[in-house]
């Protein structure tokens, strides 16, 4: 049985103050946030560069098909104990520090200890075209391993829960998806 | 397009004081939360009997799943403003006081004032196991309508998710949908 695994976004900064905005599946440890960013990437390197960053707990999944359809730029402010930002759409958000790196070739484990952490919006519910953007976004970061029909039988089955219980964020997030599948195959189309 | 519907637990109790336990999806409006509990139904008589539900934000999803599955028992503490009880695995929970009621043969909407809120613990991040149990649960409260194949092929997608981001309580509320549904099956095939 494996750990759970939460849906967040961590925003970390380089050494000159660059953000950079990442979803990430998270584990809980033992009061501590367990991070393993693939290697090479931002989040990584900003990490060993600063020593921290934030663990932004949220609902607005555009943020997650934003990320995967190459909207990277979230409104950010700024963290209340380290150097850092965070979402502005975070519900909850943790501020950490790097307490113990296990490295590795592809994906290094990061235990962070929580410096600080602080509510902003209370969590409203369950939504189910949320969860459905977030299996979409999924299966949008890997077109390239799906073949065409396991990605159209996966989006119209997501599709229901985006008809019967999404918002306009939701039907905004979904969108971004269903033109970044139709791109891929427009491109496959052309190859 | 329709509104956003979050999935939700509504807690009400009857003149006597029995509290009644039900799933809910609910829309937000103009800073009211409206149900629409079918009629006839133990939260429609105990809000009409004493004007006041319990909204309960939950991540716990064994709450669903159980409640699918006959398991309707779950801890609950005593409401702060009203006469009630909140669930005690909520994260948030809202007290409700019955402002207005469209009748109908079906499903009466009830908009319903905010009382009181009060927050429990944080929200942690979206997991997609737990999106996966409400999903499930859906999928159980259906299970006269739909065929084998579609129960087999969809529990076959969620599973995927349960395998990789599931926790012991979404393993504990998926195997009570895998129970109830092969029980369903066994059902079926003895007649």
């Amino acid at each position: 049985m494996n750990d759970q695994i939460f849906e967040t976004v961590v925003t970390t900064q380089s050494s000159e103050g660059v953000a950079h905005i990442a979803p990430m599946g998270v584990r809980y440890q033992a009061g501590r946030v367990v991070l393993m960013p693939f290697k090479p990437s931002s989040t990584l390197a900003n990490i060993l560069a600063t020593q921290h960053a934030v663990l932004n707990l949220i609902t607005d999944t555009r943020v997650f098909a934003g990320c995967v359809t190459g909207r990277r730029a979230w409104p950010l402010v700024p963290a209340e104990r380290i150097h850092g930002q965070r979402l502005a759409c975070a519900l909850n958000h943790v501020e950490l520090r790097l307490d113990e790196l296990l490295d590795d070739a592809q994906r290094p484990v990061l235990r962070m200890a929580r410096v600080h952490e602080a509510g902003h919006a209370p969590f409203v519910g369950m939504n189910r075209a949320q969860a459905a953007v977030v299996e979409g976004a999924v299966l949008v970061s890997r077109l390239h391993m799906l073949d065409d029909q396991k990605i159209a039988s996966e989006m119209a089955y997501l599709q229901i829960a985006i008809d019967k219980t999404a918002g306009p964020g939701e039907h905004e997030a979904w969108g971004w998806l269903q033109q970044a599948i139709a791109a891929h195959r427009e491109k496959a189309v052309a190859r």
